[in-house]
């Protein structure tokens, strides 16, 4: 019972899936995190390295022991290390003000994922209008990641106004009855519009890596080259 | 133990909320429902009665024993009575074909309850085209029933579009996690549109009898006539 | 991702719906309840804005910031700007006294949007007699909104003596298993009175919003003005 | 693995709590039920022996193998052998007419346990003077079962009226988010009376039992009997 | 809006019930406790007011304000005034040391609503022989209180040694999917043992209002007296 | 309440998505599953229309109606129409035989909607080498399905051997606890593999879209065609 | 999509971890059991197979195809081929006669993967005297499967009586709020007696599995045999 | 109601099972957990006592009172008293670094209770190779026990590997719906490998318990020792 407590990343998985392992903030401590960030970024220092759920004192921690890492006091994120050229666009539509934590995470995890991710905020259901001004941008995206808590309706309504792939993210936004966001989820998995796709609430980080993998593979191909995800 | 399983209606109520009792078929017997209804008939002669979740059974007896009554199967209702003249107006606003039979019902309620219901059917989200060339009609009316069933989110959309009282109504269509109409009736409780209320899975009755009583008190008073429910 | 965190009011909705977009104080700082409410009340000078949930901190805030607000350290909210001038009337019937901020947010929202609301507390149905004795004031209203916690029987005792539309309002008070008002909804969703109809957990605002917009109409109406929320 | 499916009783069970083994006939063949009825009315001759939930098959079959059982096809119970003088009084309250088969099902339980049953019908909390009007009979008793499906508002109207003890069941008489009779049951344990126990769903059997052995003590002492439970 | 918050007791129960009404302390201002205290004591001067669930603050408070009250630091209970004669006996049998404050909140219940309480502790399943050797007290008592966690297997297995009504109460001890006591609440919903009915987790007031009144009327009518509760 | 019951396609879903609509044959009259198949036929003579969840007489009235369909009677699906040039591959990994009948739902909306899909069949985790041995099959895909009801563990393990995006179905396969797929969706939703997303339970025609659409883009992209989603 | 929907067992289960797959009937049609049993009892000549969950029909069947099979109708199992000799003893403890399917299958389970079984029935806590006396012969067994409906509070006596390893069946017996097993689970997973360890509901194949493995192990190991599971 | 508040140990459950009481840290106070201790080493001084669920408070306490106890600060257990010699082997399987707490009280528990515990850490399914590295490690192990968080589906991977008895531990490890262990659960009860048994969450100890009462029966028998457990 005298094995240490220390943290072993998973070295190998960039060469089995394309992208090194991501460090999950929560749950760790900040030496458990900065010893996991150093570990990865020395195996690989050709690829940025990408911290989520960081607490406050994270942040703080990070940025002192590595001062080119970029910094999300939002989306609660460290990037550190070369971010890869991106391939492809993802459009992060969210419904409200409350969600755009999510919203940062996911974008933060697209860019470091080798994508292009842009924002489209304040477009919930409750006024159509905002939302129907930017179909066409959304239209243009490869990917698509729907973020909304309460009813969760969001998803469905862009899944009805274009045709890319949609990731639907729950968040937990919302009261009474709003379940901490499983309300926002189960309508998200019964979406009347077909081919949506859902992850788990809140969780900006896995549709990010979803969503960059389908976009950058559309634009690798798209510019001629060949992708080894 | 001898007492007779016999049906005892509320002759009372009319005097008390202004509108007689009204049968609900599911659970009771045809023999039931016939006696039931020649009791209410015969005490509340200048008023329809309603009957609503009839088996086929059911509506083939009231035809024979009712010549007069009217009958709907696709609501699965009987109505038997002078229909009280219409005061207001009530938009029932369907999502897809699934929702009709609950439409129905709530059409039929609205009508023996005292208001005009009109239909705008297969309005559903993933469409949203066909609801908004109809966002004038709906706002023209007193009261709007808003029926959908998987994600529920046609009130959300529909209470964002106009500020008529919306009464909405999860139906039980839709599969996997749909859950018999919770995912539904969830997602309409916490909608993010303002002022929606929400009445029990497959309900067409209670929004009908909710509907019909704020379209005829509005549509009484433009007439200057005092209602008294 | 430099897209900074505001708040983006729906300045539209007033013209769509009726009623200016409230301020919902629950999960945002009070320097975006503030920015709101500038905003707000510069885009509709003429109606008063409310702003719900607000913690002690907003409270102050707001009251040293909008000197001519109206600040409700009960129920929680504030309103600023002039009231409409009230049409029809709302009871709002609260069972307990752990009911009271409930009932106290959804008077203000009613009065806040244009109706005149008035308070029936203490009339849980472990007491009847207190109800008994109060039926005739409820049943002259042109709305009431009916306030719950624990079994949530409340509204269906309501609903059985009189013909007004009874919204129903669970709340989370309770212990053991009352679920946080699960249990209040769900037994208002299964109420045998007809006509009831129900909103989230502890959702005044929705309740005084949707009677509001009842009441509003059946006194505009009986005063001969054409309303067009 | 050639061992019977017999049925063996618990003879010894009348020894220790005063009452004899009774027959869960649901999920026994009608072979099953006839051997464990024959052998408890022979291993106490003195006593009644129940049987309850037999299927029609069941009913009629043990009205032919035993003639002078006392069949109750509302409550689908059978009762066999000679019945105790009754002691005390038990009120059994039921709110509609779907409650009625659980109530049959209650009251022959307090009869064949010792105790004499009433029955008050149709006594549904959505109109109210019929329950009143028949509060003193309910305050008499000794014991109350109150039986209601939907909300499951009538314990706790009872509750509030009277100081006898209150044991509610929540039936399966409901739709849409019923479930069941789960929200009756949910409702039944927040109860805001005082006092008020509560067995599980369509369980008129286990409340006859509880009612049964309050009332039968109180009346055995009232009668200057020692009752040895 | 301007209606104080005040407590409105129900001073017509003890007429109503035979119980004047208990204070529940949890969600109310120390202040309010006093207020109610004050105001329940006064008018019923003859009769013990119990207050259940009262935090640090209101003990001691109470303590200073009613030097003569009776406090109880485990149960958190306050009772005031004079007790009632005792009539018949509960016993009050508890599973495990967790489950002691439960136990105490319903022995004080049941002292102040005029019956004998005495506590068997630390009697669990997991060890029968401790349970087996109490046999006899327990079969000796009017009503049993029997409380547990975990899987609230306790009242079954007293169920099945006595013929005294069980009245069972789950609490929120355990760990893991013991879920705050609804694991324990079903297995005592769905006990093998017939008779045995149920309250709200952790509702020792609850149990100790039903038990006293079973106990006390059944030594009411040994002792000669009529009891009307 | 004199309108007909008939289906309406959204004729303009085409344009919008790319796709055209699909009918949901489950709960749809054989005639009304006819009517809507020959409209949208004739609405979209260039493309397959599929219609999923076909009863047998389904399936047999359509075989007679439309002599060119492509009929599966395990995956309950009719084509009609000629299908897409496929573009980019998908993998379709299943975990057991009883998952086939969603795999080949699956496999179906695929092909109809413009990819090639292959079956990896029997491919569960508690027998991972037949698993291990496709690892490279399953790398050269443009995106995958995986496929699996029990413990819905096989998408997990997909996940971390490759960088593919991956689809989860969960299924209905199961007993016990398994409660209808619900808790291999739950699994799959709590994947630790990162980049998992998940559609509804048995929805093999909704990953079929998503999967579709994202390995249609890269096939498109690669062979130099701009797809127009 | 013309890959044919056969059967494919996995024959290399034997070599990893000692037993041959067995397989479950559920779900699947009799031709299908028929290949299945055909193809594992050629590749395993010298060890018995085993069929769960049978139809009567797959009964019948399997007794004409396979004569020498050995059919159980009870607990619905089929065993094909040479039972392993057994080592050490597994008791099969039983709460009531509904139990006595799960049991069989236990049973069965038990002898075909090398262990000895014997069955212990009837044993329920609301007699416990039952139980009390077989207590010696339950010690003497190298484990235990304790199954059992309702409350599942069986495997937590016997678990408070005895060192031997438990494993706990919850059973789908009951009603009203027994959930189909869920609450006896529940209460299982809780029970306050250490060491107990739980399977799904009905699953008495996986708990015959667990405790042959135990059991053969230490009676291997007490016959001086290595083991090699 | 002067009853002290003590816990008493039950000293013969060491008889009756073999292993002395455990004391469960959570919920007691420091001052009763050294009380328990002493008592227990007192009473059983040639067994280690064990204590789990310690506070910071609680492991500094006991360090100075019971200087010779052995204290682990991530398991959060104190063993107080001599070790018993070791039999069998348990191998612990943790899928991740959050796992390592609940490893850690199982693996205390099982050397307390008589067996040798040894540990296999980061052996998630999200990277296969490092559990397939060690496949024959564990298949060398009297009793397997396998912890997981998230989707929990490690004990099915491993209990395809090999036949040694699997106890399945779910953890609360994980965010959105991994519903603090409940997803874990239930993947783990429905596991598609045969043999897997589950204990609650969190719930090392339990697990510890039933494995080293597996492996110490196999390891004594092997060593021509009689174990009476």
């Amino acid at each position: 019972m005298d094995e240490p407590l220390t943290v072993r990343p998973d070295f190998d998985r960039l060469r089995r899936t394309g992208d090194p392992e991501a460090i999950y903030g929560a749950g760790k401590s900040v030496a458990q995190i900065v010893a996991a960030l150093r570990a990865l970024t020395t195996a690989h220092p050709e690829r940025a390295i990408l911290v989520t759920r960081c607490s406050d004192e994270a942040l703080t921690v990070c940025k002192r022991a590595f001062p080119t890492a970029s910094i999300d006091e939002v989306g609660r994120t460290v990037v550190c290390g070369p971010l890869p050229s991106p391939h492809g666009s993802v459009a992060v539509v969210a419904a409200g003000t409350s969600d755009l934590p999510v919203a940062y995470e996911a974008m933060t995890t697209v860019r470091a994922m080798g994508s292009a991710p842009f924002l489209l905020a304040d477009v919930g259901i409750a006024g159509l209008h905002r939302l129907l001004a930017q179909r066409d941008r959304i239209a243009d995206a490869d990917a698509i990641i729907a973020i909304a808590g309460m009813e969760g309706a969001l998803p469905s309504v862009v899944g009805g106004l274009v045709g890319v792939p949609v990731i639907a993210v729950p968040t937990s936004v919302g009261y009474g009855l709003s379940m901490g966001g499983v309300t926002a989820m189960l309508a998200m998995l019964n979406s009347c519009a077909p081919g949506v796709v859902v992850v788990n609430i809140d969780n900006g980080y896995g549709a990010g890596v979803a969503a960059a993998r389908i976009a950058r593979a559309i634009g690798s191909a798209r510019a001629g080259i060949s992708s080894d995800a």
